[in-house]
C-alpha cells in the first residue's frame, strides 16, 4: 500500500514526485506549474503576488526565532523574491487542547514584531483547536499577497550564462539550529536561527539593481535544492564555488560532526540571487551594508548548461549537486 | 495554569474571548477587527477580499463530501458572502506519515472538481509531512483572494430595521453529518452534509437583486452565532421565526435525540442574507430554482434594538439565541 513517507515532505527528490503525480495532476494551471515561491497573478490594477507556508516546526521555540516570527518571515520572503511589495497576510492557528495560552500569546506577539518590521498586515484569521494527541502543540498556516511593481521582471527566463550567483549570507544555521534544539546536541549559545524578514534589503537591492534577474529563497532543501531547481526551470548549469560558500564555522563543525551538509539544510534568512555580473560586486555592497545581508558573497555563476549545478572544490574536482533523495529532517520550518 | 480549550474552537464565546484578548490585542488592524468572513482590502486596481480558513474535520470523508471539498468550498463561499467573486486560491496539505496515497488523491481530486465548479484555481500550495501522531492523518488550509464588484457595498452598515432576513435551505446538516459519521450514529444514507461552493448562486442574486445588504455564511457555531455577530455588529435586533425555519425532518428528529440545537450546528453551503424586504420574494424565488437554495426562506427581520436575537415560537413565546458558550463539537470543519 503506497503511503506518504517523511520524506515526502523533506523538499527533494520524492515532494517533487508528489507535488508532479498528485498535485499538478489535478490542480493544472499555469501559475502552478512553475512552482515559484509566489504565484503572480494578473488583476485588474497590477500584478499580485500570492504565496502559503505551514509550519510545523518542533521545537516551537529556538534560538533566533519561533513558529511565529518563522511564519510571517517565510511568507514575507516568499513574496519579497517573487519582486512583489509584501502587503498583507492570512494566519491560521491550529492548536492542540491544552496548550498554554501564554505560549499562544507569545508566538502571537513576536509575529506581530516580525510583521511590523516587514511592514505587512495580518488581515484575517481562523482558529481551530483539535483534542489532545490530534496536533502536536501549534501549527500555522499563514498566506500572504503583495504587489509587483511594474518595472520588475524577474523569472525562469531571465538568467542567462555568465550572470552572477550571490547568496546573503552564511547557510544551513536555521535546520541546524532547530536540530540541535530538538536534540539536545549541547550546542546552545553557538548557534542561532537566521530566520528574518527579507523585504526591505530586497527592495533596497531592486532599486539600485535592476540587474537582478531572479532569486529564490533558500529554506528546505537548502541552497542546494534551489539552485538545482532554478538550472533545470532555466535549462542552464549552475557553477559554485566551494571555497567562497559562506558558512559558520560552528555549522561546518556540526553539519560535518552529524553528518549533514550544509548545502541542502534550511535557511530562513538568506536568499540566492543571480544578476548581471556588472552589478553583482554594488549587490554585495549594499547588502554587506546591512544586518542580513553581512556575509554576503558572489557563489559563482550560470553556464551553458542542461540543468546540472556543480560545486568546485579548491583543489580542482567537481561535485554534481542534485535534489535531495531520503535522510528526511522533518519538522524544521 | 490557563490552557486553551476545546471550546475555544467552537465559534461560541470562549472563540471571541480568545480572538479578542490575543489575537486583535497584537494584530490590530481594522481589516481584522471587522472579524468578516474576509478582509477587504484597497488595491490599486481595486477592492481585493481576502480570506483563510484551517480545516480538520474528523472523518476526512463523511457523506456529501471531504476534507478537501470542505476547503474549497469553505474559502469560496468566505469570499462569496463577501460580495467578492471568488479568484484564486492557495492550498496547504499538512500530512501523517503512513497517510495513504490513494486517499490523498481522492482527496485532492474532490478539491479539483470542486474549484472547476466554483470557477478558481488553486495557484500556490504547500506540502509538509509529519512524523506519525504529531498530525491526524490530513489537515489543509486554505486562503483565497477575489475582487469585489465597484457596485457591491455590502456590511454591517447597511441593514436597517425592517429589513427581511432570509436562508438558502434546511439547516444544521453538515454538523450532523459529521457527528453521525464519526460517532457511528447509524444515520448512513438518510443525513448528508450540504457542503457547495454558493459563488454562483450568489452572484446571481447579486445581479437580480441590489437590495441586497449583507451576507454571512452559516458554518461554525450555525445560524444563531452569525445572526448574534450580526445583530451586534449592527446595533440592531434581529427577530427569527421558529416555524419559517428549513428543517429537514431527520434533522430536527436526531438533533432532539441527541440534545442538540440545530441552530447552533454547522452549515456549509448554508448563508443568510439582510435584504430590502422589497425585494425578499424575487430573492426567494431565484434562489429556489437553484440546487443549492431549494429550501430558501424568509425567516425573520431586522428590528430596532441593540445587538438581540430573537426567536419567536409558534405559540408566541419568544426565546433569546446568545453566543455558544461551552458544548464544544470538535473537528466538525
Amino acid at each position: 500500500m503506497a503511503v506518504v513517507l517523511l520524506a515526502h515532505g523533506d523538499g527533494g527528490l520524492l515532494t517533487r514526485e508528489l507535488v508532479e503525480g498528485v498535485f499538478l495532476k489535478y490542480f493544472n494551471n499555469p501559475q502552478l506549474r512553475q512552482l515559484s515561491d509566489s504565484a503572480v497573478l494578473s488583476l485588474p490594477g497590477g500584478r499580485l503576488a500570492m504565496t502559503t507556508d505551514a509550519f510545523v516546526v518542533e521545537p516551537i521555540f529556538f534560538p533566533g526565532g519561533d513558529i511565529g516570527k518563522l511564519a510571517v518571515c517565510g511568507t514575507v520572503n516568499d513574496l519579497a523574491v517573487s519582486g512583489a511589495l509584501p502587503l498583507y497576510m492570512t494566519a491560521s492557528f491550529t492548536i492542540e487542547e491544552g496548550f498554554r495560552l501564554a505560549d499562544l500569546e507569545r508566538v502571537v506577539a513576536s509575529m506581530a514584531a516580525a510583521c511590523t518590521e516587514a511592514g505587512v498586515e495580518v488581515v484575517a484569521g481562523d482558529t481551530k483547536v483539535v483534542p489532545r494527541g490530534h496536533v502536536d502543540k501549534l501549527f500555522i498556516t499563514t498566506a500572504g499577497v503583495g504587489l509587483v511593481p511594474e518595472k520588475v521582471d524577474w523569472g525562469y527566463h531571465r538568467p542567462v550564462p555568465g550572470d552572477a550567483v550571490l547568496v546573503n549570507g552564511s547557510l544551513g544555521n536555521h535546520g541546524l539550529t532547530v536540530l540541535a534544539a530538538r536534540e539536545n546536541l549541547g550546542l546552545d549559545g553557538a548557534l542561532a536561527s537566521d530566520c528574518a524578514p527579507l523585504n526591505n534589503i530586497i527592495k533596497l537591492l531592486q532599486k539600485h539593481c535592476p540587474g537582478i534577474k531572479m532569486m529564490r529563497d533558500l529554506t528546505r532543501g537548502g541552497l542546494a535544492t534551489a539552485a538545482k531547481e532554478i538550472a533545470e526551470a532555466c535549462g542552464l548549469d549552475i557553477c559554485l564555488q566551494e571555497e567562497a560558500l559562506p558558512l559558520d564555522p560552528v555549522v561546518r563543525g556540526a553539519a560535518d560532526i552529524l553528518g549533514l551538509d550544509p548545502l541542502y539544510l534550511a535557511n530562513e534568512g538568506k536568499f540566492l540571487a543571480i544578476i548581471d555580473p556588472a552589478q553583482a560586486a554594488k549587490a554585495v555592497d549594499i547588502l554587506s551594508q546591512n544586518s542580513y545581508g553581512r556575509n554576503a558573497r558572489v557563489i559563482g555563476e550560470v553556464c551553458a548548461g542542461s540543468g546540472n549545478v556543480y560545486l568546485q572544490t579548491p583543489l580542482g574536482g567537481t561535485r554534481l549537486l542534485s535534489l535531495q533523495a531520503g535522510q528526511p529532517l522533518p519538522r524544521i520550518c
